[in-house]
């Protein structure tokens, strides 16, 4: 039995460098890793980017209709006729829009194909509310391991405050991608509560 | 800044013998601690017991339509008078079964109040899915710690399935108290997924 | 492959509760467990005592010039002869006490024969030196996990101050058991730098 | 009161650019770190370099006579006085070529200075047995934390075994640079205890 992990953390916590470096260190071994995100991600295309100036295409992208396993399932026969060999891990970004049902998925991968599956992603929205792929990795993940980063203050950020022209907003959709308008900031609960309205 | 810790566990992983174990620590040291569990677990009324035979009552019960915090200020302010000292910090039981708003109002007393809290809690129910105080303590605590488990494979348990007249079953209620029709055991995911129904 | 588990923390961290809490889930779920200490720890005999009133008697103990690993092959088949099971777990208490060697047969017994090794112990002496078979723990442990305690302070304590008629003392023997004369406190690395001499 | 961190991995597991990255999620907070790493790592010179690509000179380095916290005074008034800001966080890479006495200036610098101190580093060498540096932050850091890579076998790799023109050895100096003659493999503990003559 393999294992299906959570490593979850505020925006900008460095999911992206540490998936990367996951990927490279199975690599450098000699084995093979198939990467995925969610098609919903618009932000780099089929790319997984890393701040840190890092970036790599992946292997499939999966869209809220597919099936995750069967999915996997395809594509790892595809680059086992291709390599040789059996594929050693799957590492998904933004799992954090993934379906709830994605997420059981994975967790078959991980529990009856034997495969361990690393889902990276972002824990809540800016209402502190779990995202649909989290929300089911925090219930079912074999393990729940944080990426810090930090607030402003100094103390560690585990939120994600949504700012519209630079104020920081309580109300609206959940997923806004960040642009002209719209910018994240990771805070601690701190500094989070003290921005909130009462 | 005090932090809001999750211990969650499988059922039966000790969470109450740990809960017990961690307000002796504090009162060895002359410190006092405030111990409170939801009304709503009618196992042990006012009792957190251990099944390694340890018990002791709750300072007091959190009803559903209580504010936790409120509840948690006044009682600490009845403690201080008694002891001439500070609540060193707050013991939670059973948070699977508190409201999300309460377990908000538990971070507000860590992050505004600077009390730790600990709260000990079931992370799913026999359907893998999060209880609603589990589900906002996935989203908001500071700390995520397992306290594990063994399941009958000899895997960490990670999920809690459900047995009616000793044979498993995937649907009814989110809660129904173990007894004599109803009891529980503690599973992998491997050995779950294999009880249930495809 | 199984575990070599290293559970440590500052003296009155609770790491005996924590054991016969493992004991107890394992057996709970029909499953046979090996307790053992070093002899060296004559605290409670042949007894592992919870400062929370639970205490139950080891299957074996440890003498230095042991080979750890050849008394639990011993001591695991006489077990397997009398309940018809294997072994599924051994746990060690005051793990502080094994020599080197001890250590690693113990990984030897997780790795080689597939048992997994539960260790409980105290990281360092008063001086904050590790004792040898912490030390050992540390390097060669698969996981590391911290029981907590607290610090007068209210932080987490992590050392053992030596006390001789109530003043700390920073030089002396590694062991000197806890009595009239000689006790010990736990301290965060603050309030310990605070009591010790420039 | 901050924080000493040990960021503990075998070798290649991405601790550099583990540092990279938390050094990177300071600065685009607008806050100002310091990096630095022992003068006896021949590798990279004054660079911490990232096996994914990414490299950064470090701020100073460390020779074995020098007290650290008194370095990290120095270089921190001299970042101040041209930022006008304090600094935030000191990182430190290859922290297992540290002396116990550094490591313990390193901790005055979390506990008395109240600037968190990451340490990266190796824990053991190809006879795993800690390093001097390694040592000491396993008896001593607030927090261990293991950074994971894996093993030819797919497993966690924790052991670093050294070659020889493509031969593992297991006697001879405790640092030999990896080049033309010498190699490393990091190894689980079943693959390690394989290769190891009984």
């Amino acid at each position: 039995m393999s294992k299906l992990y959570f490593r979850f953390g505020a925006m900008n916590s460095g999911k992206s460098t540490a998936l990367l470096q996951a990927a490279f260190n199975y690599e450098e071994r000699g084995q093979y890793v198939l990467l995925a995100k969610p098609a919903v991600d618009y932000k780099g295309d089929r790319n997984i980017v890393s701040r840190l100036g890092v970036s790599r295409e992946v292997d499939f992208l999966i869209r809220p209709e597919d099936n995750l396993r069967d999915l996997f399932t395809e594509q790892s026969a595809e680059s086992e006729s291709k390599t040789g060999q059996q594929v050693a891990c799957l590492l998904l970004d933004e799992t954090q829009f993934l379906t709830e049902a994605q997420v059981d998925q994975a967790l078959e991968v991980a529990v009856l194909d034997r495969v361990p599956v690393l889902a990276y992603g972002i824990r809540t929205d800016f209402q502190t509310k779990a995202f649909p792929g989290s929300r089911r990795l925090l219930e079912i993940a074999h393990s729940l391991e944080e990426l810090k980063t930090i607030c402003r203050c100094g103390k560690k950020a585990m939120f994600n405050g949504r700012l519209v022209n630079g104020k920081f907003v309580f109300s609206g959709e959940q997923v806004a991608i960040d642009g002209d308008k719209v910018t994240y900031e990771s805070l601690c609960p701190a500094c989070y509560l003290a921005k909130k309205p009462a």
